[in-house]
């Protein structure tokens, strides 16, 4: 950590800042005779501390406090070099594989469920997704079928041969979903629902973490720690589009956090075009984007008929739209020596 | 709700759509002889439909779908014209009186919470805010004295004669935090936890939802509809600051939000310029900001010694400073119209 | 165009706006019996009207309006369906071939010039880029060699057979900057420099148009309208990032523009992943993401020795990674059917 | 300026940075013995050598560089404590008066010039604006007057008393602006148009820089240095509206950059919430929001008929509108220690 004090701060303050430093177990390192002062902090500040930086930016004179190392610690590359792999049954998220995760945004029917699975495994996905608890912007939507919804979802997974995928909006859901799901999703909304970060940790499945929208990577990285700190260290990290002015799309897909996280973190890192977008014309070219760029698999919505869907209809794929992109996704993954491994 | 089609939707696309607004229950109104076609529908599409926009999105050959209407209902300034006013104890919130909430950001030890308190009290606030549980984007940072401080915080509201404001984090803590405090806030991290939303409107207790800093206005009053379906139309809305690319502060005050609430909805808005700026520096101004234009009050952290706050110790104020504040406050609050009220 | 009434308008307001959209030459035409008025014109709304959405807008109640056509006219996919192929020399941009602009980011001395020349024809690049007037954030940087510059720029595309790319600030400078380069370039922050645009559009070389960060993708398309109306339709877009909250890379790669552009725009469209990731660790992620999303070409920074140049140095690569990116470049383009022609 | 290693960075390149600083004519001060260096560097790093930035941060091992001091000189406050204070005529703008800049956005015509200089004059305004030169997203709008909408702005002025204001967008217009007005405006869009800011500090007016959307306050200060440089440092700022994702208005206004720009400039600051919002509903709470907030003046767009308005119609107050926000901000204004001088 390094203090910068204001310029022409007084030495009394100077000194109030060293002692300061002193008394949370640091030797201070000062620079010699210039207007400005320095304070550097010598010995480790892990995570742990990392907190110490508001506490030293509001002591009188301090004019700036830089935090150099990384404030989470079992989510760092430093922690752990070598890539997470994950496994979720038959399917490895984080090596050579590239994960592809599809279907439905919400769980509607048994009928729709079925066919949504038929046409995601036939194009080749390798784990099945759906919604059976669903965060709604508007209380007047569709809020899912909720337990129900877990059956048929478990049912449909089953009979295709897929692991699957859901996601759990409050703690007291959380023991039906583990019964029923092979990975728990959190989703943006609920990226700082701290509480229920560490509930989830506890249980002994695979997490995807969705980034939330108005975060930056770091938090998003903070947010793992949560869990990981409870002893789960199986989470996916998902970009899914953040804020911006631009209202062409739905949220701005930030490419550049596959390459981010990768550098900084261990864990693996997907992403989802889908709500990226929020339209299904523009689904394809960033779901070839993010795996040319490096992604380790990615999440994308298909319905059997997109117009009749009770959520995100818009940026649903069609089975023949998502065969399509499929077989680029096969070619582009080659392309960067990845490859689609298909569960039998 | 108005459908545009694509230009040069061939017939069947267009017929299909008028079918499919038919079947929704609304008369269809088409502009004839045109190139690209506009289906108007006829009849109220009130909140509880405000989903069809997706339906009818998804839907071949439509190229947008614009809502007219208001996605939300309650909330709304055309259900209930003249505004909210929330009466917690002898403090009014919404009407010609000035709401200033003030207090630590955390509730650390009964002294620093009976200084603080007495700090605020003696400056002219007129609710007592402390945190007994505290969502902190590191699960390394100070996460609050929960039961214990709630209880401090209830004993200075009492012996200061003040009502009392606490976050809730989780469903389970919902009932003791009821017991100790006046009004329950919903943090910025919790805006779209939908469930909690709903739980909390479920207890019989004024509430302030703050703004989550990745979300729109619409999407607040959107929050806002979930706990007043509940049946608990007490809700205090709270501009806190949103994300932008400006980063010498750390959040960006919406200061437009109190006009854009004022003008939808007639619930009460407050700021809190602490928040939004993140440095002490720079709240002053932005209350003063707040007041003149036209919000129902401002929240304001205040720590007897910032550079000992187990958190937010930078952005807090020292008591002295807040005292000026509150000078400048009552001056600017009669510029237009309004004043501080004072709690006997 | 869609006019959209306050709710309860009053008749005379109605009636006013009524008025008003025949006086401009339209047919109103408006929903019957329902509480909230809508008037749609009949009547194409062609680019040169667009600026009535204003008008209307000013109108005593009116809550809306909306504007269903584009903006802009010769820039829109509607007055030419088939996509623009532009030719420079040897290379076209926009058809199966894929651009790839390389350089360094600023022209500092003969030797610079011909080794990073050097470095990007062996690689693969079949345009090259080299500033010799910059636009610098702070004026005591680097401002560029002049027209030593542009001279070694042409030399040294002369002595490779590669077309050159260089950027314009000042109108006085464009004769000169024609004379020297096969493409003229207009930098972000220019962008919405109009009468620039209008300089640029009257001479006749093909114009790389990049985006401003704080600018939409519809503010992009309006501004290379500028220059088509002064008869010149070789714009080529370009995408550099735009501003957001995030700060791990200095701009926001919008990679969903690529596919927008192309829906709505005949122009072909560039990324430049160099000034979005600002750290070359990210230059080459970015890269093979956007070739795969379907961008028509590249432009990247490389410079013989990022550690001494003048700009830049940060985000460029050194030749052996260029080299490495190349190779990666060639796998992803033929896996979506491209190929990076290479001038003889 | 502080130069931080990556961890475990081997000594050859600690050394080869440390040479590098040396051979800059800094010297170097490292931490000793921990696995992370930092290298400060000892000695003023002002604002000519900020860049150097960008060159350490490109050298092989380093993981990221801070500057301390501030990258801009002249419109700093460590260079001059004092506020810069500009006087226009009877006007004087940074000091205890406030600026209240007012008229059309664009001149139209002798009649529309004129009465709005006669409702801006009534109601307290003390400085004219208007447009003769626009810069208009689409090149099918008005582009305004040019010369003779400045000879009409230049006798409405004299014929009131009011010194006047007017942007200019090219270089070979800046004789006939400087002859014709009394501060030159820059506006948003060509904040970071550098060659326009050279030519106009050349001129001896003062000059209004408009913040462009998509920049960073730092960014402003270090375009209004290109304009000090070249020997004029009557530089007012303007806050206009940053960009973000909140679409119910139609830029964001950064309350808190005028306390920013106090606190690291003495060149006064100015708000014009007329752009910010892009409504007129909004334009006087953030008018008076401005005021409470510290801003050195206000620029309010005012039309006598905003129906008719060949420009930012929607966003213009009609005259009696503004004579109650003036009324207001009298009040406001004094509140703050403030006072609106009228010429006479």
């Amino acid at each position: 950590m390094v203090i910068i004090m204001q310029a022409g701060a007084p030495e009394s303050e100077v000194n109030a800042v060293i002692a300061a430093v002193e008394k949370a177990g640091f030797r201070p390192w000062i620079n010699p005779g210039v207007e400005r002062k320095v304070i550097a902090l010598l010995g480790a500040v892990d995570a742990a501390k990392a907190e110490l930086v508001d506490h030293f930016s509001a002591l009188p004179g301090v004019e700036r406090v830089t935090l150099i190392s990384e404030p989470y610690k079992l989510a760092s590359r430093r922690t752990r070099p070598e890539p997470t792999i994950i496994r979720v049954g038959p399917v490895s998220i984080g090596g050579d594989e590239l994960a592809v995760i599809a279907g439905p945004c919400s769980i509607e029917s048994r009928e729709q469920m079925f066919e949504a699975t038929r046409a995601v495994k036939e194009a080749g996905a390798n784990l099945l997704r759906g919604g059976a608890f669903k965060p709604r912007t508007s209380p007047y939507s569709f809020q899912g079928l909720g337990v129900s919804g877990l059956q048929l979802l478990a049912e449909a997974g089953r009979a295709a041969g897929l692991p699957t995928v859901t996601e759990v909006l409050h703690p007291d859901d959380l023991d039906v979903i583990a019964e029923h799901a092979d990975v728990i999703q959190i989703g943006a909304r609920n990226m700082q629902n701290f509480r229920l970060l560490q509930d989830v940790g506890q249980v002994g499945k695979p997490v995807i973490l969705k980034r939330n929208p108005g975060c930056r990577i770091q938090e998003l990285l903070m947010a793992s720690e949560y869990i990981m700190l409870e002893g789960n260290s199986n989470v996916v990290l998902c970009e899914r589009g953040i804020t911006s002015f631009e209202d062409a799309t739905r949220y701005t897909l930030d490419l550049n956090a596959i390459a981010v996280i990768k550098r900084f973190s261990h864990l693996p890192v997907i992403v989802d075009p889908s709500h990226a977008a929020g339209d299904w014309r523009y689904v394809a070219s960033a779901a070839l984007g993010a795996v040319a760029a490096g992604a380790d698999g990615i999440m994308v919505e298909v319905h059997p008929d997109p117009a009749s869907a009770l959520s995100d209809g818009p940026q649903s794929l069609r089975p023949e739209k998502f065969q399509e992109l499929m077989d680029s996704v096969a070619r582009v993954a080659a392309a960067v020596g990845r490859r689609v491994a298909r569960p039998e």
